[in-house]
């Protein structure tokens, strides 16, 4: 299994995404701010990876602080801010700051080599708690196909989007090691294609069988008859079950429930956002008007035309057939099951 | 307004629109087997364009004939098949070799070049015809919107696709001029591009407002309440009233049917093809893998992984709020008022 991240001779070492598939190379940061640079341009990108990479760069600062000691709390929470503002709608990347913020106050009596110990042990036991996570999630998703699944995905909820095995993709795995798996059906995910250059390259390696479409063709390949559920990650999950997830998502949940498909979510209890009621209060990042207008290496339309382009769309949760955590699976109502597993961790 | 297709110096010459939006550039096509090409690799698109494109190469190759009386009637059958093999699904290309088929027979005691003569003032009839049925249709079409009129569409049904006007874009045409248009939302549509390249092109020469998204942006746009109305041109039109048209277009009616949004198919009744008792017997073109494996300059997947390139989709009628035509707005049921229209032609 590849190492999305790691932390190595005072560096957090990310597997540069936006370099796949057409090289796997591997990017150290040295300081927070390259960290920060790397998570806003989606040098690594899924809401689980993101929140460790961020707890790993809070860590870094801490090791890298030479002040003194009466300027460490303000310094913490100077990177700790920087770190948060990379980007709005995963909540895994403010959970895992809150959390080092935690341990951080817990020993903030503490000299900063020692507090820059803590917080890279903490960083790393989240890294190997999101394996475990992931696995746990696949070993509960998978019970959900049948033998013979042909499983539709969009954007990369997989090894690429977290510490390793990922959330759908997780689940995918899981149901592949049983021979589940007749057909993953990988939508390109336009503009920054994540399903053609991550999902792709991650499933081809591991020779679970895949075919590429366009977003636009998922509707056909479901009236065809040869998608038997759709599986997909998230950003944020509010209370009540709206979830936020890669563009795109929305209209699969309604394509499914219109050809009467199960539409799956897969994520773990850290993107569960009890404090929201319902999708409506979810952030929805919009980013530069360029990933539109451009796709690989040129322009695909007059440079100057006006574009929208939001990142993310929330998926209302009467469209969604279940959600599938580390803890088990819920079922409507999602706003009950998500609040006993979420309190109950 | 361009001109997409003229018969000038003996050749057909097109508009390649495989160089737009970046190079307006004129391509002569000397023979048939050039005609034949140009619409295969898609320079030339849109139903109703390809159908007078290969009226158009039918007279070139009558009017290039220099063999004898008696090889004329198999040298013309044979360049109406590589004519009308070059695409499956838009029936406009059969009904217009069928039209320049019925005047050959008609006349098939001339001499070749007095053939030659007819078939191409049949041609340039078909597109002029072409342009005054669009004004008709956007006509009949911009009284369904009312001032204010946020549309969406897809691919290009402009005057790109046809001979001037467009059939979709007709309707915004005639909506624009008496102000009713504050915004046209365009999907970008993989994996050609058209709308990316060719409408967001076409309606910034007009000064149309326009905003371009990724075809998955379609939903969420819906969700925000951002769009009034939805016009699709179509592809072929079965008697019942179901409409192939662009990979992507289902998916929108599907989208507009749960946000109830209005959704148009714009088309001329030489799209109907009451032949076909419903869409199911459509015949769905699939195209080059690489068309999804690439995009712009470069391939954006793994080159090697298997693709799904079906070219149309098939939208069913209960979705279709209205057909606009030339010869007036069918509403469901749509197999009464299509019948009525095209047969009173």
């Amino acid at each position: 299994m590849i190492e999305t991240v790691c932390f190595d001779n005072e560096a957090v070492v990310i597997l540069d995404q936006s370099k796949l598939p057409d090289e796997v190379a591997f990017r150290p940061c040295h300081t927070p701010e390259e960290v920060a640079e790397a998570i806003c341009s989606m040098k690594v990108r899924g809401a689980p990876l993101i929140g460790v990479v961020a707890a790993f760069g809070l860590a870094l600062g801490m090791r890298r602080f030479n002040g003194s000691a009466a300027e460490l709390y303000d310094y913490f929470y100077s990177i700790k801010e920087m770190l948060a503002s990379t980007r709005p709608t995963a909540v895994n990347l403010f959970w895992a700051l809150q959390r080092m913020e935690k341990l951080y106050l817990q020993h903030r009596q503490e000299p900063a080599h020692v507090l820059g110990d803590l917080l890279l042990n903490e960083a790393e036991k989240m890294r190997q708690e999101d394996i475990a996570i992931n696995q746990a999630m696949g070993e509960n998703g998978q019970a959900l196909l049948s033998p013979g699944a042909r499983v539709m995905t969009i954007c990369n909820a997989g090894t690429l989007a977290t510490c390793g095995y990922g959330t759908a993709l997780g689940v995918v795995r899981s149901a592949a090691r049983r021979n589940k798996i007749d057909m993953v059906w990988v939508c390109e995910t336009r503009p920054v294609l994540q399903g053609a250059r991550l999902t792709v390259w991650e499933l081809m390696q591991d020779n679970i069988p895949v075919t590429l479409i366009t977003d636009s063709m998922a509707g056909y390949t479901m009236q065809l008859g040869r998608v038997d559920a759709i599986i997909v990650g998230a950003d944020r999950i509010a209370a009540n079950g709206d979830t936020a997830n890669k563009i795109g998502t929305f209209p699969l949940a309604v394509l499914a429930h219109y050809h009467q498909i199960p539409f799956y979510v897969a994520a773990p209890l850290s993107t569960v956002d009890l404090s929201l009621p319902d999708g409506k209060a979810i952030v929805i990042e919009e980013r530069h008007q360029d990933e539109v207008r451009r796709c690989s290496h040129g322009y695909v339309t007059v440079p100057e035309v006006e574009v929208f382009n939001p990142a993310f769309d929330v998926t209302p949760q009467h469209l969604i057939s279940a959600i599938i955590t580390e803890g088990g699976i819920i079922t409507a109502p999602f706003a009950e099951g998500l609040k006993r597993l979420k309190e109950g961790r």
